[in-house]
């Protein structure tokens, strides 16, 4: 199963993977969800955002029961490992065929999730399949989201039969899921044990820079007649990282769009996006506010000005104390560690009882091609989710 | 003329022009250019090296006798301005027009070149054509140039009808010049007459570093485990500004590329190209190790490695003096100017006397969507080549 997901969306030299939703790469992901739903008798539905969903109904089960979700995601993000969002989606599937190996017939339904638009890496939003689901954004401004090449999260959904009118919360749908627990790869090295169980994921978001000069000649223009957005761009990257470490958060500058991009011609404007995380709220948004005033300095010394935008923000997550213990008991008490990552089943916590299962990363890359976890860890994780579920959706 | 010309490759929104070698609006100049010749009779001819020349043979003239060429380039760099190139081949069909208008008979042909790839916008070599025509670049070395999309000189170049294995000096071709004098619109405020003269073109180059570090997850990367080379990117360009005040050049960085360039990755890897000129070949050469020099201490400040590759290094040019003293003569003592330009002039300066004729640029922008040029001045450039092409191809 695992095998004919690895070649998807692969770049043959680097080995990463791109596959961005609605893409070709990330619809032969899709395909294959369907094909595994089907092999395995489960039923499946693809919500108005969406998102898709592979049901598991044991025969004779009350309909009205609510449901234990579990899955995670099939987009990447450029260049992106191998397990980030799949390994949950795989390990879902090969976790009920343990459960059926195993004879157990659960009393609830179990469902497979797999949320579109997870990592942002088209449109901007992470999470945006679970948000549109939950009601975390709104439909108005998810439509009107634009992909590299301008074109609108609207127009993309239509292509790919989604209606954009009818898209955002969806409580019929929402009711019938009692609980979500998602399995990923952890994506630092704080985990030891094979296994581990999330408390919390750290607040988190990204914020857009749009530096504005003027465009001019490389070799005609004077220093002193320049107003080049390069240079306050730069400016910003350093203050970002300072401001990071006077915080005891995080900052990363990883996408940069320069414009027109000629080496010979002085950028007229340079675009850049901020992602920033930090243990509690206050010192993320110290750490934006700081890097704003930096960029703004130096915009002003170079004649340039600078726009800033926040795509998202995501404030603390605590996942249900309940449901976590619960899950950690199951598992005969595996660590619990907060996670520095966004994921769906942070956004779903908003509305439902929301857990997390992380497999080991042994060298803690992710959103890179080198990103491992090793079989047995993998193993340990079907496992235990097998073990969750037949927890959670039994008795 | 001048219109049927002006809506090739330009983005409706900005106004700027992106025609580089060989893509369809570069492919619709070059038709343009065959038309405006066939409707002068003209003799097209294009070189191994894919430029084209328009020759004006006078009857009865010797075939032996060595012509005057004049000319531009058609390509523009990505949101270049309408008038940088294709203002000195219109201005050379409109001085033969004159010249025929005032039945004037040359005693020696008089050709318009338009030279491939001047910008190196796609290729990366500026001047491309005219170093390939005049031996001032290793065919093999050009052979292997990639465009953004990975493609080969080699490649397109024979998709376009060239044979690549025979691309390269002409010396058939360059013994058929006698001369070469290029009008171009000027591309600082330095020229305050409508018309004046180049005396040089300093010193200018281009340089490509590499900064590799280690792709990672934005959100769970502490900052210690790091290896960010967007850090030390942003450092070398504000090291280029500081290099280039010291030493009295210019310093630019207008094109960069991130990899994997995700908003919640760590890059890999960041490209950047730095363009600087400056009026001696010392200064030039020294800007560039100071900004190399300090690129080095930034990555390694970052635990990142930067690699430096010269693209392309053209000394300073002093344009033949005897021909500029007959081109200022003729033209009744306009000023002479240096310039921070590259152009094919200053390339086949090296095979040949060549001359400049400068258009003036009331705001000094080129490169950029705004670059202009009154009417009147592009007139007073249609008559001073028409006057300089009298004077050199007759008597």
């Amino acid at each position: 199963m695992w095998a004919s997901l690895l070649p998807v969306g692969r770049d043959p030299e680097s080995g990463g993977y791109r596959r961005f939703v609605w893409t070709a790469p990330e619809l032969e992901c899709r395909a294959w969800f369907l094909d595994e739903a089907r092999r395995r008798d489960l039923e499946v539905e693809r919500d108005r955002n969406g998102n898709l969903f592979a049901w598991w109904y044991p025969e004779g089960i009350d309909p009205s029961v609510k449901g234990v979700l579990t899955g995670s995601h099939l987009d990447s993000v450029p260049g992106g490992g191998a397990f980030d969002g799949p390994l949950g989606v795989v390990s879902a599937f090969a976790a009920i065929d343990l459960l059926r190996e195993r004879r157990v017939r659960p009393d609830r339904p179990i469902g497979i999730g797999a949320f579109a638009e997870e990592e942002g890496a088209r449109f901007g939003v992470a999470c945006l399949g679970s948000r549109l689901l939950s009601g975390a954004i709104d439909p108005g401004r998810a439509r009107g989201l634009t992909d590299g090449d301008g074109r609108s999260f609207a127009e993309v959904a239509a292509e790919n039969g989604i209606d954009p009118d009818t898209i955002g919360p969806d409580e019929e749908l929402l009711g019938r899921i009692g609980c979500y627990v998602e399995l990923h790869v952890e994506q630092g090295r704080a985990l030891t044990d094979p296994v581990g169980v999330a408390s919390s994921i750290v607040p988190h978001g990204r914020w857009r820079f749009d530096f504005a000069g003027e465009g001019n000649h490389a070799g005609t223009t004077r220093l002193a007649d320049r107003r080049d957005p390069m240079l306050a761009f730069a400016r910003m990257v350093l203050a970002a990282r300072e401001a990071a470490e006077r915080n005891e958060t995080v900052a990363t500058v990883g996408k940069v769009h320069v414009t027109p991009g000629g080496v010979n011609a002085i950028p007229s404007s340079v675009a850049a996006w901020l992602d920033s995380r930090g243990p509690v709220d206050d010192a993320v948004r110290r750490t934006v506010a700081e890097i704003h005033e930096a960029a703004r300095a130096g915009a002003g010394a170079h004649g340039v000005t600078v726009d800033l935008a926040e795509e998202s923000y995501t404030e603390v997550v605590d996942f249900n104390l309940d449901l976590r213990d619960r899950v950690v008991k199951a598992l005969g008490g595996v660590p619990v560690l907060p996670t520095g990552a966004g994921h769906d089943a942070g956004i779903l916590a908003s509305r439902m009882p929301t857990a997390m299962v992380f497999v080991r990363n042994p060298t803690g890359v992710s959103h890179a091609p080198s990103e491992f976890a090793e079989e047995d860890d993998c193993l340990a994780g079907v496992e235990a989710l097998a073990t969750v579920l037949n927890d959670l959706a039994c008795g």
